[in-house]
């Protein structure tokens, strides 16, 4: 391989003059009457295409008369200051070999107009190709890539917690059975049940819903874990902010309280903000402009801001106070609708809030039990336009307490024996997280539904591809 | 979290006499005739753990005495030069706070002494605090940095393929089905069969086996790509190389042959050996002394050689005339066993096998057939010690060459009606390859078992925490 990327050739990474090959796909071709065409070739690597000018004096002329849209082609020419708007450098052709034609443009699926989102959806092979996924692909990959450095900087291990699972971490999530049961024959036992002791693992499987509890094992030895994998919630829910299978991130810190781990949180989405504007900022003026107005103005707010550490109790206050009339009346014990949340971070605080200290009720077993007994160490991170992104607690590491809490949840021991364990064996004190990953790129990006962020979203009757 | 790593001490990153705090679990504990004992604390950071010397002047001196292996502390004290061997640094404590016991340390599973490693997979969720499994987790996470890092610097994107899919990529592999039926109450079509379109997705749905064919429709848009997730196989196998979930990472080039990618994975493979054997020393070397003696210098040899292509023909041919028994006898056409595989590797060249072009009939559909349309361009890399750790191919790109592969096959064309269009669509070469990412770790550490590389192994019986 020895073609040149065509953001090589956009930044100047080779000189005016210098021959250089490309290879990609046509964008569009213009022809001019002067005796030339001008091909605009993407290959993925940046967002702008590259132009390249084909004179007619290339043999092949009036084959390149013919591209289309979606063509690919292989370009060997020299780099030229640009005459031409939108563009510093172009290539003039030496050759262009054409290496794949469109079968039957006109019924080319992403022909070079605008398609609605919903439409791309329809295409999920061939919507990269256009400059909303191709720029969403490239932001979610720098999005990634700045998770994994933020935590490896910091001494955190990745560690790949399991996808089968025989567990429920949240006690109540709507699990996918995994079977290699004949469903036309299914064994029995003697009650007439499913006998899932013939199953492939020996009992009943399901996908993981959080890594959660697995980390924790991994945290109480290694002090400072992150999961960054796939989880699942068989939930009918079809809404913009939910898919069957999405990509969780979920950092584990040994001997840190609710406090530091919303620190590590506030760092984090700074950090990786950060990373995109500074990594994709042709991507992101193409959100600006095409997607959502305010996305970049947005992002450097939330990287120059300070959150605002907010208590549940304190909110509810607010709430009440505020004056206003909420579709879902607010009383202590309540959870937060989506009303309530931006009402507090859009109006009233004007900046990403930590919401902490929420009743114990309303949350998870595992949340670790404050001193007014009432509430649980348990934060979410409610950000402007997009409400809660990051949700997290300190765990319960006291035996006692957390036995106490089985107890009351009608949770049984023996489920929990090895998470039950970590506290048997040198507990200590440990928070964490979690950040759904789609809606952090549908957040950084402005895109309205994470299934236009992820490649190949799975939804209620729909897995194709 | 105001505390120090335990490997910030180690590499001197505190002056001696400075005050710090590390927090972690004990070691051992040995106790002086001169009224101090000695703690060996580990926090995950590193391989060694730090010298903590308690003096019988500590206020809770009594309670240290009784600290056994896997206790949690907090200590604060000076950094000193070490008198003892095995360190140049450690802590005089002026404080040791016991933040967790362990309950019954006559019973406490992970006791300081040597297990086997088939009892410490019987505790999956305790055995990170060993020597072993901590190194082989550290290790772990600097291939998959090292493994992110690597396609980025190149710029390559990282895609997330699906988990769930309604088809099959490899067309024979053996696979989980995942539903949301309920099992005692199967709704049934016409026919008496189990109707899966009242099922989640509307249609049979499984785990994926390779993301391979779904990563080729970004790569036809974006150029170079590669994923890196989880993938299963419900093959009844309990061998020391087989896993029912591991993790895959899977690059795709587009304007690529099977030599660009045959040169990538040369290039992958030592980059991140390199990055083990920089960063990863202390591990290292405890594999060295524990787990295979010979594990620095193979890789070393790994990363200073070059790689030796070799043609499958070429193969056959060296196998007949090497007068070696074979178990399986060798002949143009059959697939290369594991003893021949080890015999050109280790044997005859001595140095990993780049192998290509292999017969047509035992490899996939989807490989580009080579001129003399009896071979196709793929390729498995073979290493001494380990055998095939990576494989690979050149796809083929030719409509009308794919479309009569699929008849040979008798694989229908609606099924792979979406991956057709890639060719339908500005076709272009590109190829890939495949490497499972625990038979790597397993490599790079000596680790006899894939089990032993990945959290919580999921086999035939087995999906336990």
């Amino acid at each position: 391989m020895t073609h040149t990327p065509v953001v090589d050739v956009l930044v100047g990474k080779h000189a005016v003059g210098e021959t250089v090959t490309v290879k990609g796909w046509v964008r569009t071709r213009r022809d001019s009457k002067a005796g030339l065409s001008f091909i605009a070739l993407h290959d993925g690597s940046c967002f702008d295409p590259v132009q390249v000018i084909a004179l007619n004096s290339l043999q092949n002329y009036s084959d390149i008369q013919k591209l289309t849209a979606g063509c690919s082609l292989s370009v060997t020419g020299q780099v030229k200051a640009s005459m031409g708007q939108g563009q510093a450098l172009e290539i003039e052709a030496q050759s262009i070999e054409i290496v794949g034609w469109v079968e039957n443009p006109d019924t080319y699926p992403m022909a070079a107009k605008r398609h609605s989102i919903e439409y791309l959806r329809e295409f999920a092979h061939l919507r990269p190709r256009t400059n909303v996924i191709g720029a969403v692909t490239r932001v979610r990959n720098c999005l990634s890539q700045a998770i994994h450095r933020f935590f490896h900087e910091r001494g955190y291990l990745w560690i790949s917690t399991p996808i089968l699972t025989a567990s429920d971490t949240e006690g109540a999530g709507e699990m996918f059975r995994v079977s290699t049961l004949d469903m036309m024959n299914l064994p029995r036992n003697d009650k007439g049940e499913v006998d899932y002791s013939e199953d492939f693992f020996g009992k009943e499987t399901y996908l993981t819903v959080s890594g959660q509890l697995n980390v924790e094992t991994y945290c109480a030895a290694m002090s400072k874990v992150y999961t960054f994998g796939p989880t699942f919630r068989a939930e009918n829910s079809n809404t913009s902010r939910h898919l069957a299978e999405f990509w969780m991130i979920e950092p584990e810190v040994a001997f840190a309280d609710l406090s530091d781990v919303a620190t590590l949180a506030e760092d984090m989405l700074k950090y990786v903000c950060k990373a995109v504007l500074e990594e994709r900022a042709d991507d992101m003026a193409f959100f600006a402009e095409r997607v959502k107005k305010d996305v970049i103005t947005r992002l450097e707010a939330l990287v120059n801001s300070d959150f605002v550490r907010m208590d549940y109790t304190d909110a509810i206050e607010i709430l009440k106070a505020s004056g206003k009339q909420f579709e879902f009346p607010v009383e202590w014990g309540v959870d937060l609708s989506s009303e309530h949340e931006r009402y507090l971070a859009e109006e009233h605080v004007g900046a990403p809030i930590i919401m902490q200290n929420y009743p114990k009720d309303i949350k998870a077993f595992y949340m670790r039990i404050n001193d007014d007994g009432k509430t649980v160490a348990a934060m979410d991170i409610l950000a402007p336009g997009i409400g809660e992104i990051i949700g997290g607690s300190q765990r319960e590491e006291r035996l006692d307490v957390f036995d106490q809490r089985l107890e009351e949840m009608g949770l049984s021991k023996e489920d929990y024996s090895w998470y039950r364990d970590l506290r048997r064996y040198g507990t200590v004190p440990h928070a964490g997280f979690g950040l759904g990953f789609e809606r952090l790129v549908a957040y950084v990006t402005g895109m309205q539904n994470v299934r236009d962020v992820i490649p190949f979203p799975r939804t209620p009757g729909n897995a194709s591809f």
